[in-house]
């Protein structure tokens, strides 16, 4: 997969990008990654790429040009890549959007820093608008970055063994029951004796049990498509009473 | 603010953390931000953090041992900081979490890699766990970024004028209408003619509408406690008409 990051910060990305996963991705040629400064394509002599909003109101906007130049210049030899504009109205990313992403040969993302976005960058540019959540940011860059995790790690031949994680809570629908390791007494605080037992039946039980516990007092969305046996409904009425009472 | 990052990729924050906004904050001693590899602290000769879980399963699990040790050595001088552990069961990141978040002194936050975290860990030494949405990442690093980029961007002095976002989606409860800039006209795509009439009070209207609609065709969950006017809301009813024909 080829990723290029157009951003006028592109010195943020250089930790991420040459760290970890991303690093090893990109060493076993399943990514490349390339940041653009997309100030080289502004088309002015002053390297101006934002400008005050038509209409009046604060904050400047960015501007088409640059954006438009500098994609088609870094696509000239692509098949219509997808466009990814980074933005608070955008639809919300997500782990199944990820595995979207993951099926394309080249991606292209676009962060705007402080400004806003010429609307025709929205509607005659970008294929898609990504948010990844309500709360606002100085920039586009760390939600790119974000996005660009997700998707790499998905890639086949990314992720070694040693590197699959144990909470991977969008898998199983509900979130990772808890875990425990060495030593079974930390400042005596102890290991419950289930997980010590050995009996593996008792194990997988009690683990399915504390996700649905877990799923169920803090993120009670994820069970309206569950499908659940008549035991674990039953439980859930218990807490549920429990709760109430 | 005293920011303190528990993290085994500390190279990972290098970018983010000297670039742009947190860059400033930091000059204007707005923040301090530090960032400590908590390997350092696995209190063993192998400097091991993680160990297999008890009662079996994929993957390994962070030993309580070296975050309770690092915490303890970062925070020796602190009156109780918030310790923030960034997983995929935790709360969602919203706006008022880090408008929250910005009232503190000191913050903590612990960044796992791969592994899950030892439940002693969440139980007994963290105060919050976020999540910042429903995707998998390779760690808490990005998180944290995220996390630190919108409490930092809060604290008094930091965003001077120029940098304060025209589209503060969560200010308003609406998303962001459209914004132009110039050329006017830019490969024959036009500015609506009512932002350059020059009639402010045609485009508040304008815009209001526009902020309204999309906020209706993107995220109508935001809608749900609006105070709309009566002419708004028939507006709505109109756009649910011709949807639904």
């Amino acid at each position: 997969m080829h990723i290029h990051v157009l951003s006028l910060f592109p010195d943020m990305f250089s930790g991420v990008f040459g760290s970890s996963i991303l690093k090893k991705a990109q060493e076993k040629q399943a990514v490349s990654l390339a940041v653009t400064d997309f100030r080289a394509y502004s088309g002015n002599k002053h390297n101006q790429v934002d400008d005050y909003p038509y209409g009046g109101g604060a904050g400047m906007v960015l501007k088409p040009e640059p954006l438009f130049q500098a994609v088609e210049a870094i696509t000239a030899n692509s098949k219509k890549p997808r466009i990814i504009l980074m933005c608070p109205q955008g639809e919300r990313f997500t782990q199944a959007k990820a595995e979207e992403l993951a099926l394309e040969e080249e991606l292209v993302f676009l962060c705007g820093h402080y400004e806003g976005y010429d609307e025709r960058i929205r509607e005659h540019l970008v294929t898609d608008e990504i948010s990844i959540g309500d709360f606002v940011l100085t920039g586009g860059e760390l939600g790119a970055m974000t996005v660009i995790d997700s998707v790499v790690r998905l890639l086949p031949g990314v992720l070694g063994n040693g590197e699959s994680p144990v909470q991977d809570s969008f898998s199983t629908g509900l979130l990772e029951h808890p875990q425990y390791t060495r030593p079974a007494d930390f400042r005596g605080l102890k290991v419950p004796d289930v997980l010590l037992s050995g009996n593996h039946a008792n194990i997988e039980q009690w683990r399915r049990e504390q996700s649905l516990y877990r799923t169920w007092s803090r993120r009670p969305d994820l069970l309206v498509n569950m499908d659940l046996s008549p035991a674990e409904q039953k439980l859930m009425t218990k807490w549920e009473n429990v709760k109430n009472n």
